[in-house]
């Protein structure tokens, strides 16, 4: 991806002519009242949505975001163009992470680039739609960027930021995402496997489907856990972990046999050593 | 502040009767777009808004959030109290910082205490407006616990979660906080000024008085800056740290001076060291 160029940058959030553009828009974590003002413009000035589905398993998203849209744009006033995105090589373990995830994106890139170019008019606006904050843990940026960099279509791009299921978790338990003066550190399940962070004592984790945070259920560690958030099938947990780590093992389990899939996310809170 | 009961929790965001009721609503940045529908909602379901003035300096917050309450609720249907927010001291430094900020927000919990008991009717919903997300670098939470630990005057509360000053950020760069599968960190100038953090590769440091960034110029080290981000007065600039480091000096020096305060917020990216 490079290095941005020394420049202030100005990226306008309106329509240029001639000039295909995309909106890269935030959409919340689930909850359909977490769409900003913003977004909603956005939405609204859009021609073409462009809905990957992951197949059958997050339907209820797709269904989701069909529920955004129904709810805030006009009918008649835009397309929906749908796709399939392709699926990533999972079966690539530990080290092999990086490179079955760049395979991935450029498989990504392909669908990405083909639909612009086919799916969206010289004039028009596309928007894709992404879950939480297009700027964790989605890859949608860096799709457009590698889209770009082939030159085959030419677009520009603007980025509408929006609520997180990591802000959305912690306004739920009502606590914060740092302590007075700390850090914090947000992660991925497969990191916190090789051990908890150094020099932080507040990590959030994002894609952890192994329940990594059993782990630490020996050590002072406090867990605000919470699935589907926002959503009307929202489960939140919190407490010391050891107390806790089972009881979410329980509340996780029924609610992936329920549903069919699942989305969490927890913050692990170290507590103090003196004090 | 503990850790909370080992039980899901479930906070309404409505009224109940009898008992007061305090929203901390998330506002965003600083561009008023970026508020969303909920917050806009517990806007409307608000009769009282505290306004707590940290002085002359940023006056002009003061004015912007006076913008958004104009901008989307219905005039003769809120109060606005306004209070002085007590100064912290900042001449302690170093090690003494956490003492400081813990008599600060004692000296703020008197202040909140008393505005919720003398300013709130027992029936009526109060509001503390956030910039940013309340989950990021902000004590309310923190000093509403206090008070409700205190028991002299019952509440209780919901957060709102906003569009923090980090997502505004990276949106208008359009670029991601994390790579893929990295973890990111945030932390504060201070912490920052202690050394770059362990194990992670992006930092995003929030608090920076004192341009920290420059200790890492001689780096391989992307810099992603804003100030002011989504106000009209938004500055932003990007690119190797060495090159960008002086520019972000003078254009921080030139708008301090034009604006008589400043806040702003930064990406490091280190640059993978082998590729």
């Amino acid at each position: 991806m490079g290095a941005a160029p020394v420049h202030a940058v100005s990226v306008p959030y309106g329509r240029l002519g001639g000039v295909r553009k995309i909106h890269v828009i935030g959409i919340g974590a689930g909850d359909p009242e977490q769409l900003t003002l913003q977004a909603v413009g956005a939405l609204r000035g859009t021609d073409v949505f462009f809905v990957l589905d992951k197949g059958e398993v997050k339907s209820d998203l797709v269904r989701l975001r069909r529920d955004i849209l129904d709810a805030h744009v006009p009918e008649g006033t835009y397309r929906v163009v749908e796709a399939r995105d392709p699926e990533r090589d999972r079966s690539a373990g530990g080290a092999a992470y990086s490179p079955a995830v760049g395979d991935w994106r450029s498989a990504r890139a392909d669908v990405y680039e083909r639909l612009i170019a086919e799916e969206l008019g010289e004039d028009e606006s596309g928007a894709f739609l992404v879950w939480g904050d297009p700027a964790l843990y989605d890859s949608t940026l860096g799709i457009l960027e590698e889209v770009l960099a082939r030159g085959a279509v030419d677009f520009t791009y603007d980025v509408v930021p929006g609520i997180s299921s990591v802000s959305a978790l912690v306004a739920r338990h009502r606590t914060g995402l740092n302590r007075v003066g700390r850090p914090v550190q947000i992660t991925t399940g497969r990191r916190l496997a090789e051990g908890f962070p150094e020099g932080v004592d507040d990590v959030v984790v994002m894609l952890d489907a192994h329940q990594t945070f059993r782990r630490y259920a020996g050590e002072d560690i406090d867990i605000y856990w919470g699935a589907y958030i926002g959503t009307p099938d929202e489960i939140l947990a919190s407490g010391p972990l050891a107390e806790t780590a089972p009881r979410i093992e329980r509340l996780r389990a029924e609610a992936r046999e329920r549903k069919g899939w699942i989305m969490d996310t927890y913050l692990l809170r170290r507590r103090p050593r003196e004090q």
